[in-house]
Parts: structure tokens; sequence; C-alpha cells
């Protein structure tokens, strides 16, 4: 980043009082499963694919949602799911997240009961994804109030952003049918995550961020990768987290289009080997067109 | 096909009561809409990008649920969805869907009231997509029941299916980001939908199915495509249409793999041009290798 964004850690600011952070399990599960496949000449080929399973949400043994994810890190992302979710203001309030793939299921003790869970999710949560089932509803007036920060990025760190996820060792690249996503400073990669949906993968992040030991991560002065489309939804969920730049593998939609106009949110899309098309905030990019890929010879229509 | 099933309209079979189909809006939306952007070399440009618009559906006055949408069909996807959740059993029920853009919302009128649809909704209706939140739940034990017929697909219909698909006009191809499905009997497309989300796109063609004069489509001789991957829910709800084949452009999770074996249900991927592959159900393909691509040059690892 060639500006630094310092609300939330600038020299003048009192030190953070650090959360207390949940227990978590680190429970694990193969994240592929070699099946046989038949191919177009009727061979027999062995094919990993990529794991999709149920895990199963109590919080203090009330069930709140199933999920079905890839499981390469349950407890950030049920974690990163309340959150996005607005079913927990603050990492303080959770004491322990245990994921046991026996039985599909992720138990959430909070320190402070569930009175207020209850409430928020009497409150209709509908799920979000895929546009079907939204958190759309009430959430922007919300997401309107969010001030992200002065936060630009570098074409050359674009690049070298968009380069780093390229080289990353992936289950897609094994398995496929995968979303990723990851989150950046400049040009470096803090933390790449895939599961089978690109909202997992996302909550995942934001679950990250809320276990760091210095205190929850600020937003501001990161860069929010995804290989999904910019929906609203996406654009949504990066202002939720404080992050004012997204970059996508692929396209955008109107209405993520028109929140992050509103929000002064920086979104690049398309974003493979030198190329790109910035949909909203350029101000946010440090323009350094001689860096571009070389002018596209463009099909006759 | 090769093979009819002729379950559900074969000559021995009674002529099926038609039923009365509910009054519909035809509500239209432009698609797409252009935006200004700004290319690597920091020029401008105009792109199009697709719609995407918030549909809140009340039935009977009590709001349900809200989709975001490219807004192509909405009221054969309102029908579709209330079909795929389960809200209602007969496309008897719905007395009329009304579509207005002005306000964003689908009013559905029902024949006999809500009592049904209210005790439904209570049952913690956690939408699905993209593998967040989930039809899975209790849905897997009525999947489990649902027998699928004998029906068959030659290899050369296959490919005349793909074919189909890569000749079909669509928003994708003018703005890219939406995800398209369709409905085929043999190699003949019956509908071809697109959606900001693909649960949505097969959600409309299931509210399409219903919506045929001559009484509910039968999908037990068709074929369901879909641009998106395999997921466990998508062949929950190809299943749940009755529909034993599906193809994919892209790959398969290992949980859409699980169920699809269970059910019989013949799943093939990384459809294009004349390559795929068979994840289940091998014996539901008349195989004709000869019209298969020739081997691929592998890379070198």
């Amino acid at each position: 980043m060639t500006r630094q964004e310092d609300t939330f850690h600038g020299p003048a600011a009192p030190p953070p009082r650090l959360p207390r952070l949940p227990r978590l399990t680190q429970a694990r599960a193969p994240l592929t499963h070699a099946v046989e496949v038949l191919n177009e000449r009727g061979e027999r080929e062995s094919l990993p694919i990529p794991a999709e399973r149920p895990l199963t949400v109590y919080v203090d043994r009330r069930e709140i949602v199933t999920l079905m994810t890839l499981g390469a890190h349950p407890e950030w992302l049920v974690l990163g799911y309340l959150r996005n979710q607005r079913l927990v203001d603050s990492v303080d309030e959770i004491e322990s997240i245990t994921v046991d793939w026996d039985v599909n299921a992720a138990a959430v003790a909070t320190r402070g009961g569930i009175a207020r869970i209850e409430e928020r999710t009497a409150r209709k949560v509908v799920t979000t994804g895929c546009g079907q089932g939204s958190v759309f509803g009430g959430l922007m007036d919300e997401v309107h109030h969010i001030s992200l920060g002065p936060a630009r990025l570098a074409q050359g760190e674009l690049y070298g952003l968009v380069n780093a996820i390229r080289l990353q060792e992936s289950t897609y690249k094994s398995a496929g049918s995968v979303h990723g996503c990851a989150l950046f400073q400049g040009a470096q990669m803090l933390v790449f995550v895939e599961d089978v949906g690109r909202h997992n993968a996302v909550d995942t992040i934001a679950g990250w961020m809320w276990m760091q030991p210095g205190g929850p991560l600020p937003g501001g002065d990161k860069v929010f990768y995804t290989t999904g489309r910019l929906t609203s939804e996406m654009v949504i969920k990066s202002a939720q987290m404080g992050v004012p730049i997204v970059v996508s593998r692929s396209g955008m939609t109107q209405m993520g289009h028109e929140v992050a106009r509103q929000l002064g949110l920086c979104a690049i899309g398309r974003a493979t080997n030198r190329r790109f098309v910035c949909y909203s905030g350029a101000e946010r990019i440090v323009w350094q067109p001689e860096l571009a890929a070389p002018e596209p010879v463009r099909p006759a229509e």
C-alpha cells in the first residue's frame, strides 16, 4: 500500500485492549477425495474432487445453521459466519469453538449466553449465497454508515497480488470446483482460504482477522481478493470487514457496482495477468499504465 | 434420448388432471447495464454488466425471502423457489404471482391461505446457495425416496446439447458474471435460463416446468444442464425435479458425487467441446467413443 491508513493503530491512539480469544480446536479432514470417473473415450481415470461436508453450528447447544464446507478451517469459518451474520459483535463474546468431524458439528460456547443471538436469529436470518436468500435486507442500511479509510493500491502491487494468487498452491489446482479468496497488504498475502462457496471463504477470512493475537486486524489498509464475482453481497462483506479495495478474477454485477460506488470502495475485476478493469473507486489506484499488458488484439465481431 | 421414460405420460396411464395454472405477470426489466470502467492502461471504456436486483417475495402479504436476481423471469423464479423449498406441493395452490419492479416485490396469492406455508417456514428455512446455509438438512431423507426413471443419453446427444449451449445467445456472452442452466430432451433445448446465482437459475426452470399448460412437465426423460459446479445442492435440486441426468461445464464436489451415486443419477462434468467426465451413473450414457475428441496432449508435470 502506498498510503497507510492508521485510524486503528496509529501512534497517537491508546494501545488497544487485547481481546480474550476463544479456544479453537484444529479439526482436520481431507480436502480432496479421489473418485473413479470415465472420460469421453470411456476410459477409467482417477480424479481428485474437493471435499464437501455439512457442518452444523450449535451456539450454546442451540442449532443455528448447517454450512456445506470444504473443511479447511472450520473454526475460522464458524467464527466469521457469526461475525458476518452479525450474531456476535466482538470476538470476546465467544469462549470456544469445538469442531468434531465425526459428527459434522461445531459447538460454539459463548461467555454471556445466547440471549442476544436468540433475538437476532429471530429476525429471520436469511442466509446468503449466490444471490439466493440474502443478507441484503437490513444490511444495506448499516453499510451506508461505514467509512472506509483512504487506502490506495499501486498498479504494480495489484500485479504482484494477482501473481501471488497464481503461484499459490491450492485445492483448486489439484481438484478444481472451489472458490479462493485472500487478504493482502499491498502485494503481500496475509492469508489464503478456499471453500466450496465463496461466501464461506470470505467468512473464514473474517474469522481469521478476529483471531489475531494483537487484536482484531483492521481492514482499512488491506485488499480483499476473490476468485468469485463481485456481487452486492461480496462488496457488502468486504465493507463489513472494513476493507476498501476488492479484486476479482471475475466480473461484477450491477448491484455490486452501485454499492461499491456508494461506499467509495475500489472494485477491480477481470484481474488476470496484467489486465484488469476498475469498476469504481479509481482514485484508490496509483496508476502505472507503463506496467500494463500490451493492448489486446480485438477479435473481429 | 434413446429410451423414453413414460412413467408419467405413457399410453396406459390415465390422462393427467390439468392443474389450474396461476396467473403470472410478465414483469420486464433490463438485463444488462452499461458502466464506465477504466482498463489497465487507464483508458475509459463502456462495459455491460448484468443487472442484479432484490426481489422480496410476499406470500399472502407475509414476507418470505429476498432474492437477488438478474430479473429475466421473476415469476417462474418465485414459483420454482416455493416449489424447491417445498413451501408448496402443487402449482394448484398458487392463484397468482404479481411482480412489480417499481417496488422490487413479488406478491404471491395462494388459493388456500398460508397456514401450511407458515408451518413450513417456521421449520427454519435455511436457504441454499454456494454451500452456505443449506437445504441439505432434512432434505436428504426425502431425496432418498426419489426413484429416477431409466432414461439414457447418447454421447452424440450430449455433444449436441453442449453445442446448443455454446450457440445460445446469452447475457453471459454480452456481460459475463451470470450462471446459465437449461433443460433438454436429448439434444433439444426446451428452456434456457440465466441468473446471477445458479440456484435462482435452476429454481426458475422448476417454476417453468410447473407452468406447462399440459400439466407439470415430468423430469424423468430430461437432462439438466448447468454452467455451475455439481455440488450436493445442485444434484438434490435436479433429483427433486425428477431429472436423472445432469451435465455441467464445471466439476463436482464430493458430497454431490455421493448423493448422485446414491440416487443413481448420471453426473457429467467438465463438458466442453467433445470432452467430458462421467462421475456417476455411467450406465445411463450410450457410449459412442468414436465421437470423442482426440486424446489431449498432457502437459509435462
